[in-house]
C-alpha cells in the first residue's frame, strides 16, 4: 500500500501568492468593471535589453540547423556560461572555481532543492523571510506541526527581523544547523552590511552551521558599502552556499536561470572538502537536465558589458518606480522600510492594523493589490509589501489612488 | 552543527552515463586520431522542425516589446499548453482534465522528483532500467546499501525484464508500494501490450500501490495494437501517473519540455480523491517555477498537425537508424531486440561476456561507444544498448565498423 508523504499535511493554508491572487479575483468578480492596480508579487514587466533578445535569436538559429544543433547540455551548466559566471565574481574580487557553479533553472528551484544535500537538523529563517524556505523544510520532515498561535512551525528557529533591529536578526540563542539569510532582503528591502554579515559567518564557523545565501536580488544594491555576495566576508567560502539569479536583473522570471555556488572549501561536521559539492552534482545530475539551452545563451550574453549597460537602465526605472512608492507613502504620514537598494518598499500598516485587513482596506478603498507582510512570517504582522516592479504610469497611477483614496 | 545527507553515500559509484563519457575520454587521450563513433547517450541529433522554430521565435520576440511580454507564468504550465495536451489525450479517447497536467522541464526531473509526494514504502523498479528511478530513491531513504554481490540496492524490489519473459516482469511475489514501468522501454526496447499492463494496473489497484509509468518514448510506437498511454488500460486512471516527454519527439532534449499527468481519481492508501494530485500541486509550486516561457511555446505548436507531420520526418529516420543497427548485430549473428517500436537496440552480448568488457571490446576493436547493459541493473548482464538516435551516415559509418571489425 502506498502512502502520501505525510508532511505536505503539515503544510498551513496556501502559498501565500495563489492567496493574494484567489482574494485578488475575488475583488474583480464582485466589482465588474474596477480597475485592480497591482503592487503585488515580485514579477518583472519590462522587456528584455536588444542585446539579450539577439542572444536568445541566436540560441534558436542553431536548434534549426544540423551543424549547429545541440541535445542534452551538461546538468551543471553550459561551460561558456559558467566561465562567464566565474568572470563575473573575479571583477568583483572573488575567485571561484568553475566546478563550484551549478547553472540551475532560478532561484526558487535552488532555494527550496538546496536543502536536500543535508541531514536532518534545526533550520533558521529570518522572520519574515520568502515562503521558500520554510514550506520545502517542512515537505522534507525537518519540522513539526504549524502552530496557529504563534504562527511558526514548531522545531525552526525564527529569527525576527523587525525596525528595532534595522531588519537584520540578531544570531540564535542557541545552536541551529542550516541557516537561511536573504540580502537584499525580500520581503522587508534590507540589505545586511558586511558587518552583519559577518556576525552570522563567524556563528556558522563556530557552529559548523551552513549558511544559504539567497542574493537573488544583489543587483539592486548600489551603495558601493554594501556586500553584493557573501563571499566578500572572509571565511564565507567554509560556510556559506549562494544563490543568483537573472530573473530580476534581466527580467528572466519566465526564461528560468539563475545558478548556485558552493565552494569545495564548504564543510559541515563530518565532511571533507568537496563532499558538499559532489553530494549537490550528484542531486543535480540526479533530479535536474539542465537549464534550457534557449535560456542559457542569453545567460551568457547578459553577462557583456553591453548587455550590463543595458539592464542598468531596467535596474535603474525599477528603483525609480521603488522610490515614487515610498514617497507616496510617507507623504501619507506612514513610515516605510526599503525600496533604496532593493526593489521592495516594507511598509508599517496604519495604527498597526493587521496585514490581511490592510490588504483588504488597500484593495477596497484604492483598488491596490500588495502583498500582507503576516504571509512571510509572524514577525512581518503590522507590515506589508509593495513591489516595485511595474510600468511606470501603473505605479503613478498606484500611488496617486493609494494617496487621494486610503482613508487614514 | 549542519550534517550531509546521508544517503548520498549509499550511492554505488557514479551515474551510468558520466561513467561512460569517462571511459570513452580515456579512449581518445590513449588513441589519438582514431575516430570514435557513438551509439551510446540517447540524445537527439536531427535538428528542430520549421513549424516549431518559428514557434519559439515567437516566443523570443513576445519578450522583446512590453505589450506582448510576460513575467512569471504558472508552475504547472501554460494554459493554451495545457489545454493542447488535452486535446492531444482526447484525440486517443482519453479524458484527462487541464487540472491533472503539470508541464516541467522534462521526464527527468519529474521521473525523479514523483517519489517525493509517497511516504516511505517498497520500490519495485524493472530490472533493467533508466537509473533514475532507484538513484531519486536511494537519495530519498527508500534503501538499504548498495550489495556489491547481487547488483542491488537493498530494500528495492527488482523485476527482472529478460528474454525469458520477453522483456516485462511478471508481478512481484510480495507487496510493493510504488512501482516504475517505462513503456517503450529503455533500454531494453520492449513495448508492454495491454494484457502486460493490465496484470500490473490490477496488481496496484489490488494492493493500493501506485505505478509511475514513464512513457517517454511513446512516440516511436508504429504498432497500433500496443498502448502508448497507460491511460488505455482500464482503471489505470486510479492507480497511474503518467510521465511524457518533448525530448525524443520534438527534439527538446536540450530544450527541456515534458509534463506529468496526475489524475484526480489517482488514490493511495488513507487519500482522497485529488488528494495526492493536490500533493504534486503543491510541490510543483513550491520547488518550481514552471517550465521556460521560451520552451512552451515551442510545445504548443509541435502538437498541431502540421508539426506532427514534420515530427513524423524525424521519428521515421531514428527508426531507420535503429533498423540499419539491428540488422548489422543480426547480420554478424549475434541475437538484437528492440528496435521497432522503440529507438533503442538491445543486443546480447556474445558468449554472454560481462557488459562492460563488451564496452571496451567494442571501443578498442570497432572505436564505437554503446552502453553497458549492465549499468541499467543486474539482470541486464550480458546485455548491451545501442541507440537509435544519430545522423544516417554516422550510424552506418558505425555498423560498417562494427560488422567490419568486431572479432567474434
Amino acid at each position: 500500500m502506498a502512502t502520501i508523504n505525510k508532511n505536505y499535511g503539515l503544510l498551513e493554508g496556501g502559498y501565500l501568492f495563489p492567496e493574494v491572487t484567489r482574494r485578488t479575483n475575488m475583488f474583480i468578480a464582485e466589482n465588474p468593471g474596477v480597475k485592480v492596480m497591482r503592487l503585488g508579487i515580485g514579477d518583472t514587466t519590462e522587456p528584455l535589453t536588444p542585446t539579450v533578445i539577439e542572444g536568445l535569436k541566436t540560441g534558436v538559429d542553431n536548434l534549426a540547423h544540423k551543424k549547429t544543433y545541440t541535445g542534452y547540455g551538461n546538468e551543471q551548466g553550459n561551460t561558456e556560461l559558467i566561465e562567464a559566471i566565474v568572470n563575473d565574481y573575479r571583477k568583483r574580487g572573488i575567485s571561484i572555481d568553475p566546478s563550484e557553479i551549478f547553472v540551475s533553472d532560478g532561484a526558487k528551484p535552488d532555494s527550496s532543492n538546496i536543502q536536500s544535500i543535508f541531514g536532518p537538523g534545526t533550520v533558521a529563517v529570518q522572520d519574515p523571510a520568502y515562503p521558500v524556505y520554510v514550506d520545502s523544510n517542512v515537505i522534507a520532515g525537518r519540522t513539526g506541526p504549524f502552530n496557529e498561535d504563534t504562527g511558526q512551525y514548531e522545531g525552526i528557529v525564527y529569527m525576527p527581523c523587525t525596525k528595532e533591529n534595522d531588519f537584520f536578526p540578531k544570531l540564535p540563542d542557541g545552536k541551529v544547523d542550516i541557516i537561511y539569510l536573504c540580502s537584499p532582503n525580500n520581503p522587508t528591502g534590507a540589505v545586511a552590511t558586511k558587518e552583519q554579515l559577518k556576525t552570522f559567518v563567524d556563528y556558522a564557523i563556530a557552529n559548523k552551521a551552513g549558511i544559504i545565501f539567497d542574493a537573488a536580488y544583489e543587483v539592486f544594491i548600489s551603495d558601493p558599502k554594501l556586500p553584493k555576495s557573501i563571499y566578500e566576508i572572509p571565511g564565507a567560502e567554509k560556510c556559506a552556499i549562494e544563490i543568483k539569479s537573472f530573473s530580476k536583473s534581466e527580467g528572466f522570471t519566465g526564461v528560468r536561470l539563475g545558478y548556485t555556488v558552493l565552494p569545495k572549501t564548504f564543510v559541515v561536521e563530518n565532511t571533507k572538502k568537496g563532499e558538499m559539492n559532489a553530494a549537490w552534482n550528484r542531486r543535480q545530475t540526479t533530479f535536474f537536465n539542465g537549464a534550457s539551452c534557449l535560456a542559457q545563451p542569453g545567460g551568457i550574453v547578459a553577462l557583456t558589458e553591453d548587455a550590463l549597460r543595458e539592464s542598468q537602465k531596467t535596474i535603474d526605472h525599477y528603483m525609480g518606480n521603488a522610490k515614487i512608492i515610498k514617497e507616496g507613502i510617507e507623504y501619507l504620514g506612514l513610515t516605510a522600510y526599503g525600496g533604496v537598494n532593493a526593489p521592495y518598499v516594507w511598509m508599517e500598516t496604519p495604527d498597526n492594523m493587521d496585514s490581511w485587513d490592510f490588504f483588504e482596506k488597500l484593495l477596497n478603498e484604492a483598488h491596490v493589490v500588495g502583498t500582507p507582510g503576516s504571509g512571510f512570517g509572524p514577525s512581518g504582522k503590522g507590515y506589508f509589501r509593495l513591489s516595485a516592479f511595474g510600468d511606470r504610469e501603473d505605479i503613478i497611477e498606484a500611488v496617486d489612488s493609494i494617496v487621494n483614496n486610503l482613508k487614514l
